[in-house]
C-alpha cells in the first residue's frame, strides 16, 4: 500500500528560487493529504504532478504566514477549476475568520465544500481514522500554538497461507484467522499461528514543525518509521534558534534518535543557507539515517 | 530618466509553470512601484532582480485574489528582512481589514510604517504627485470595483544652448529661460524659444486591468505612451469575455487604437492558453504595434 510524503517547500520564513514555503503532501493509498500551505504551494503542485482535486483533507500546523498563505489562492483555484468534491480543512480556528473574510472581500463563493475542524492545539488528539489509518495531531513548542502530526497505519490483518487451508473454509473463519484467532472446521484445529504469516508492521510518519527542541516528543513518536524535523538553523545559531522557537538540525537528529526513529528528514531551512550540507553533517553527527530535504523530493515510508 | 515597467505575472486567475499571476513594477527614476501582488510576487521578483526594499508605493487595482493574495507574504518578509523605510499601500479599503486580521492571526507587528491609501474606486483621481510625476487612478469595469493606473511623467524643463549664452547670466535668469520665458540681461534680450531647446515630450504608461472593454477610457489615456491592457481571452470567448468582465486580444487593440496608444502590450491571459500567438495576432491585426507580455519582460516607455 503506497504511503510516502512529497516535499513541496523546504524553505523558512522566506522563500528563495530553489525553496518554496513549507507545504508537503502525503500520499496514503489513494488518499492525499497536503500537510501546511506556504505561499506558491499551488505551483509547487504543478511542478511535482500533484493533482489538487485529488487531495481531500488539509492541515495546517500554525498561523505563521509561511505555513498557510498559499491556501486561499489554492481554495479559489479549485474553485474555478470546478471542484464540486468536499475537502476538509484542519486548522487553529482563527484560520476561518480570516478566510471568510479574504473570501468576502475577494467576492468568492465556493462551490464545493469546506468542512473546517478547528484543531485542538493544547493536547493530543485523533483528528482523522478511517479503517487503514490514523492521523493524531500534537502540540509543538513555538511562538504561536502550534501542532505537529503523525499519520498511523493501523495494524493489517495476516496473510493466509493458501496450502495449509482447505479450499472450502467458509470466509467468516478465513477472516477470523486474518484476525489471528484460532478455528475449528471440520473437526479440524487451525491454529493461527501456523496457517498465517504476520502482517507487514505498521508504518508511521511525523511532521514536526515548527518547534523548539522538546524531547517529551520523543515518547510520543517512539519507532517512527519516518520523521520530518525542522533544521532551521545550524548549531552556531543555537541561541537564536532558542530565541526564535526553533530548532537546529543537530537537535533534530538528537529527536530522532531518542524517538527510535528508523530515519530522519530535515527541511524549513533558513533562507540564509544557499547550501544546507553542513547542517546535514552536524545532524549525521548524532543521527546516521538522516537526509536533507528538497523541493520535489519524495519519500516512501517504509 | 529611466521609466519602464517590469511584468512579474502574466496569467489571469490561476498562475501556470510559466507565468505568475499579476504584478508589475513601474521605474520612475530611481523609484519603484508596484502594482498588483498575486501569489508568487516575491519569488518573482528574486528571479526578475527586483529588490523588494527597493519598492516604495504599491497599488493594488482590486481585491480578486489573484491580484493581492501575495501582499501579506510580500509584507511579512519584507519585515523579516528588516525593512524600516515606510511603505504607502493604495488598495480597496476592505483590503485593511483584510490584512489587519491576518497580522493579528499571524502574531506579526511590522516594524516598518504602512501608510493605507484607500483608493477612490467611483471617480478618476491623483494618487501620487512628486516633481517629476503624477499617478491617477481611474475606475474600469469589472465584477468587483476596479481601478486602473496612469502613470504621466510631469513636463519637463527646456534645454539650455549654452553657446548662445552668456557665461555669467545668474542662475535666476537660466532658470526662467527654461521654463520657457524669456529674458533680458545686461541689455539683451534672450527669447526663450532661441537660446533653448524644447524637452522631450512628457511620458505616460496606463495599466488596464481587469476590465470590460469600456470605450470611454480612450479619452482618458489618449496618447498614451504605453498601454498595458488586460487580453485574458480570444475573440471566440469574447461571450465569455462579457460574462466574466474581462476582454478579448481584440478589444484590448481597439481600445490601444482609439487612445491612439503608442504601443500596447497586452497580458492577464487565461491559464487556458499555452501559446499566446494567436491573441496576439487577433490584436496585432487591430493595432500593429502590440507585443504579449511573458513573465520578466521589462518595457521601456519612450
Amino acid at each position: 500500500m503506497k504511503f510516502s510524503v512529497t516535499i513541496l517547500g523546504s524553505s523558512a520564513g522566506v522563500p528563495t528560487l530553489s525553496r518554496s514555503l513549507p507545504a508537503q503532501v502525503v500520499q496514503f493509498n489513494e488518499r492525499l493529504f497536503l500537510i501546511d500551505c506556504g505561499e506558491g504551494t499551488q505551483v509547487q503542485m504543478q511542478k511535482f504532478g500533484i493533482k489538487p482535486h485529488r487531495i481531500s483533507h488539509i492541515f495546517i500546523s500554525h498561523l505563521h504566514g509561511d505555513h498557510y498563505l498559499g491556501l486561499a489562492g489554492l481554495l479559489s483555484s479549485m474553485n474555478l477549476q470546478g471542484r464540486t468534491q468536499p475537502l476538509s480543512l484542519f486548522a487553529p480556528y482563527s484560520l476561518a475568520e480570516v478566510l471568510t473574510l479574504q473570501f468576502r472581500s475577494m467576492g468568492v463563493v465556493l462551490r464545493f465544500p469546506l468542512h473546517f475542524f478547528p484543531l485542538p492545539m493544547e493536547q493530543p488528539a485523533v483528528i482523522f481514522e478511517d479503517d487503514l489509518l490514523l492521523v493524531r495531531c500534537f502540540p509543538l513548542v513555538h511562538l504561536l500554538p502550534t501542532v505537529g502530526f503523525l499519520f498511523q497505519e493501523k495494524p493489517r490483518e495476516r496473510n493466509l497461507i493458501k496450502e495449509r487451508l482447505p479450499k472450502d473454509m467458509p470466509f467468516a473463519l478465513l477472516k477470523a484467522l486474518k484476525r489471528g484467532e484460532n478455528v475449528t472446521w471440520q473437526d479440524t484445529f487451525y491454529h493461527a499461528e501456523e496457517v498465517t504469516l504476520p502482517p507487514p508492521l505498521p508504518r508511521s510518519y511525523a511532521y514536526c514543525s515548527d518547534t523548539l527542541y522538546h524531547e517529551p516528543l520523543a515518547k510520543d513518536l517512539q519507532g517512527v518509521n519516518l520523521l520530518y524535523h525542522e533544521a532551521t538553523f545550524q548549531e552556531a545559531l543555537a541561541d537564536h534558534a532558542l530565541k526564535t522557537t526553533h530548532s537546529t538540525a543537530r537537535q533534530a537528529a538528537m529527536l530522532a534518535l531518542k524517538a527510535q526513529a528508523k530515519k530522519l528528514i530535515i527541511g524549513h531551512f533558513s533562507a540564509r543557507y544557499k547550501d544546507v550540507s553542513p547542517l546535514l553533517t552536524e545532524a549525521r553527527a548524532v543521527f546516521l539515517a538522516t537526509e536533507a530535504v528538497e523541493d520535489g523530493a519524495v519519500f516512501e515510508i517504509a
